[in-house]
């Protein structure tokens, strides 16, 4: 049965990397004493030691240890054989493209719809949709294609933020942006403001986090509900 | 002698579409009665037709005559026959697809370095630039290629915003990102604020509209002042 904690961000205002999350983090991989962490997405374009080392120290109280997919010679073998999977955020060009270099895209497949727990925040959330043509990041890289793992049948725009009506700045926002892509293909996009994750067993997909998300289909947007299950 | 303006965006908060730049479109296309309009960035997915028809409105007082470059049977023989060219704002991803799909970078080039008028606006900014890998659009479809014109020896970022200091948001601001571009590589980025553009003349280029600009280099970044000539 798939498990999966798919969060907008790894942080919100006023609180530590990955703070928000460490009850969540707690329960979904209970049991699990180590984690595969993919640290491809590089934020700020640190090291993968340095990604790897600052979500060890995040969730140092849950007595979890952290792996760096990096630190192993055969990437798809760690994958295969990962109690526990995060893929962390930064640029979803980067991580994109790694996956597709190292060939990893399947066999991440393959184990999270065989249940191993998976956590994605920000970068690591976009590639569980169907495909990362909705992502905020810039195209630093060309990755050979834009799909992605298809986990939820649909795409994610993670740090979602509605329209401010008062801005004076004339850069598309969010909402033109994903109707802009929605005149090219018909996939789903949801929403995910910051402080909101989905929490995947099997084929529920439940909206946590208290805050509405933002589901856009046909070029229209609709409010969904705090808790709300989107298999419905 | 090269001769354009590269312009952040097409509009300014609190005026019409290409009002702002109006004096300096009509400077820039001195004595020509017909310019070609290339429409294939789509804002909001507008058609091809539609998108002509708004620039032709919004320059409807310098009696110049717009035609998309849609209206033609051999684009190519289009770009080469032109007396001006603009090329709008919208999606970069989109605008470079089409450019490449129809093979037109180089001809587009060939015509710039000989000295036909250009203006471009936001998306029609960015693919002067080296790539389009410092473009905010989101990748709804995939180019073969990032790499763009190349007539300054820079990269864009249209529309560009300073943090603001007081953001709760966790996202990326701007400078992070270019920051992380060049990470991966080491061209230079110039931040455009919306109300500046570039005028390029021969090997000069002058910032104009009166704001500052932001230039990203070596991962540092400095302010630019109005009407400095780049080419120092």
């Amino acid at each position: 049965m798939k498990n999966l904690v798919l969060a907008s961000s790894g942080s919100v205002h006023g609180s530590e990397y990955l703070e928000y999350l460490i009850p969540t983090i707690d329960k979904l991989y209970k049991d699990i004493e180590e984690i595969l962490f993919i640290p491809y997405a590089q934020p700020s374009g640190i090291s993968f030691d340095e990604y790897t080392d600052a979500v060890q120290e995040a969730i140092s109280t849950l007595g979890i240890e952290v792996k760096g997919i990096h630190e192993y010679s055969d990437p798809k073998e760690a994958i295969k054989k990962a109690k526990g999977i995060f893929v962390g955020g930064g640029n979803t060009f980067l991580l994109v493209s790694k996956l597709y270099e190292f060939g990893l895209l399947e066999v991440l497949k393959e184990v999270i719809d065989q249940g191993v727990p998976y956590l994605g925040t920000s970068a690591g959330t976009n590639i569980t949709g169907l495909t990362m043509q909705t992502t905020n990041d810039m195209p630093i890289v060309l990755p050979p294609s834009f799909k992605t793992l298809g986990i939820v049948p649909f795409n994610f725009n993670a740090h979602f933020i509605p329209a401010d009506k008062n801005s004076t700045h004339k850069g598309e926002t969010r909402e033109t942006r994903i109707k802009e892509f929605q005149c090219i293909e018909s996939t789903p996009v949801i929403g995910l403001q910051e402080g909101s994750w989905l929490r995947v067993k099997g084929d529920d997909v439940f909206l946590r986090g208290g805050e509405y998300a933002y589901w856009f289909e046909n070029k229209t947007v609709k409010l969904i509900e705090a808790n709300t299950n989107l298999k419905a």
